[in-house]
């Protein structure tokens, strides 16, 4: 095997513009695989370094959210900040962004001033609904692409079966998704750009939330098109398949996939039902699917005088595909990642000590696999970036810092 | 502006060995941005083209699923199958698969060898557990990503609300999520390869499903780590912010985001319950979030006097952040999605009609936007492939298919 001589980004320069989930998570991936990534924050940092749980005011997502990057502070709202930023703007290949359509804009940093500095800058922007058309101006808050996308209607158990709502999937799963739209996008954009037989262009990435998920909804559209389908939710379990469910155990949930023939009658010489094999309720996958509920009914009963883990050894032992349903707990403790390095720990300063990662997806087997450093504290590149990259003299930053342009 | 003399990836030439949902994803996305894609399929054709609702036994979902590739058939286990498909590498800048790890290397087309036949290939292997590890050749049915990746244990309602067991959301989204991932670093190496000052190495990328979907579960390894807090679901809402949430209407289901002071005063004066403004039980986000049970059920009998039509009028009107948990008729006829060609007819021949796809994700504004062409039938392309890119005689060809090796 031929060992890369460096990461698959190194030698790439990516402007973050962003805030909140959908532009740092691109700049997030653009790090891990060794690009240089500086994020431009206002003075008083990215309202996400206040999301979810805290040491001393430092927040833990922050330590990998912001990974690999290196973090200034500038007020946009000050000439000298732009003038900043068009000198970054000068020695980068990308910018990525997630401000409402139209404030690039507003701040005198729209595309073709940032192209008059860079000419072939690619430049990533993330938005609600894009820039253009008639929704390009309402507010974008955090679950329209999961809203809009067809995600959320889908998220819930079928007609009839209870009140509650369609759920949330616990993460800004739609601003993720768009922010790995815009990785993938930047990268396809600069191939283009920068192989020897390509265009040049700097291209210009338009990404919706609410497309971007959109565009994971398979057959969706198709279907109710050409037959009038609309699809409709299915709880834990799949419309066409059965049994295939999350079961209860003792302590937690166990996903089990037996909606073939061979696996079913396997599944009920395990549950000690053998005499359901032949049961005509229970023939084929189409008559079960027919009585799935009853079923799901039998199985969870079943499962339910089993701790998780005794279930699973059941279910391995019979060769029947199944799953636990993982909890934090069990994603930081589970074998196969500890081994492949999708979970593992690394040295934060802002916490004197380690903390929990998850790893760099892809897995590049050429690449040094090691993660970037944590998340850096507000600023902690002003002069990193400001004097050494774009030679500010001590005198110019003290100045800026004082009159309030950096923090 | 500068328009793009080609989509950002013609010039690309993919060979996809994949089946079922997420190497086909990868390629869909890279087909949709002007790569030249060709699917190896086997002569019965890759099994999704079974999948979903059907008109004359051709798959809806398939039209969108493998729009812009070119289909041949290959029975792999025949000698000659395998010299074709290192011919076709011999033309190729990279591969993405997704057998069982091992899968590749048992057919005679491990990554050495197809190297020896296109040195510099990129490969992406996308698997459920990926190609290392302890659990490495278990099977990996469709769910394994989003159960291990902790974000089935997250769709689900709070601890205690419901005996129902947490939620699939509706499509494939662990095989999604790995598919976009492949993408995505299938066109950082080939940055990294072709650019002028790149360093020409075919890169091989090991893609799990299981690590792409905890690779977006935000903060919930290092709180886990550092607080010992095991993330927990929250059903429609969001833990740290009410009223939050999906709240039923006469004909659906409505997101309100009504978490600010402003916002709230704003929705009771909607509801015509200004005495709740002041009321200390709902003074400020925290308080809030302590009483969201008896809030939500407060403004959840307000909303379902409405229909989602006339409920979303009043919330905008009021300047309320709200939207329609859409259902595949809602995205189908939505005008943004129009507007921008999101959503979009597209003639397909198999079907003698036009078909609803989803857009292209993302928008490029200097590219031709045209869709490209829907999913072809089995083999569609043998003759263009077999014998006008690689030159096999037509002689070669008829002996190929009377013998079972192309169909």
């Amino acid at each position: 095997m031929q060992i890369a001589a460096r990461k698959t980004l190194q030698g790439l320069r990516v402007l973050e513009i962003g805030h909140f989930v959908a532009a740092p998570f691109a700049t997030r991936l653009l790090a891990d695989q060794g690009a240089d990534v500086i994020k431009i924050e206002p003075l008083e940092g990215d309202p996400a370094r206040q999301w979810g749980r805290q040491i001393d005011g430092k927040s833990l997502w922050w330590s990998a959210h912001a990974r690999g990057k290196r973090c200034i502070t500038l007020n946009l709202k000050d000439p000298r900040a732009r003038d900043a930023v068009l000198d970054l703007v000068a020695q980068s290949d990308a910018v990525i962004e997630n401000f409402r359509p139209g404030q690039l804009e507003r701040l005198g940093l729209g595309p073709d001033i940032l192209r008059a500095k860079r000419p072939g800058l690619v430049i990533a922007r993330i938005s609600g609904y894009g820039q253009t058309g008639p929704y390009r101006d309402r507010a974008a808050f955090g679950v329209i692409g999961e809203a809009l996308g067809g995600l959320r209607y889908l998220t819930n158990h079928a007609p009839g079966t209870t009140d509650l709502p369609p759920v949330r999937v616990g993460v800004s799963i739609g601003d993720s998704i768009a922010g790995l739209y815009a990785a993938f996008g930047v990268m396809a954009a600069l191939w283009q750009r920068d192989r020897s037989d390509g265009d040049g262009v700097g291209r210009t990435l338009d990404i919706a939330l609410t497309e971007s998920v959109l565009s994971m909804m398979e057959g969706m559209l198709p279907e109710y098109d050409a037959l009038g389908i609309v699809k409709q939710p299915t709880g834990g379990g799949i419309a066409t398949a059965a049994p295939s469910n999350a079961y209860r155990t003792r302590d937690g949930w166990v996903l089990i996939a037996a909606n073939s023939n061979p696996l079913f009658a396997r599944l009920m010489a395990l549950m000690d039902r053998p005499d359901l094999i032949d049961e005509p309720a229970y023939a084929g996958n189409a008559t079960r699917v027919a009585h799935a509920e009853e079923l799901d009914r039998l199985i969870g009963e079943w499962t339910l005088s089993f701790t998780s883990q005794q279930l699973l050894e059941r279910l391995e032992a019979a060769d029947i595909p199944s799953a636990k349903a993982y909890t934090a707990a069990d994603c930081a403790q589970d074998e196969q990642y500890r081994f492949r390095g999708a979970v593992r720990g690394i040295f934060d300063p802002a916490f004197d000590r380690e903390i929990l990662h998850c790893g760099i997806v892809p897995q590049v087997v050429e690449d040094d696999a090691a993660l970037p450093l944590p998340g850096p504290a507000i600023g902690a590149d002003n002069e990193a970036i400001l004097g050494d990259l774009l030679g500010y003299s001590d005198e110019k930053l003290a100045i800026l810092r004082a009159e309030g342009v950096i923090a």
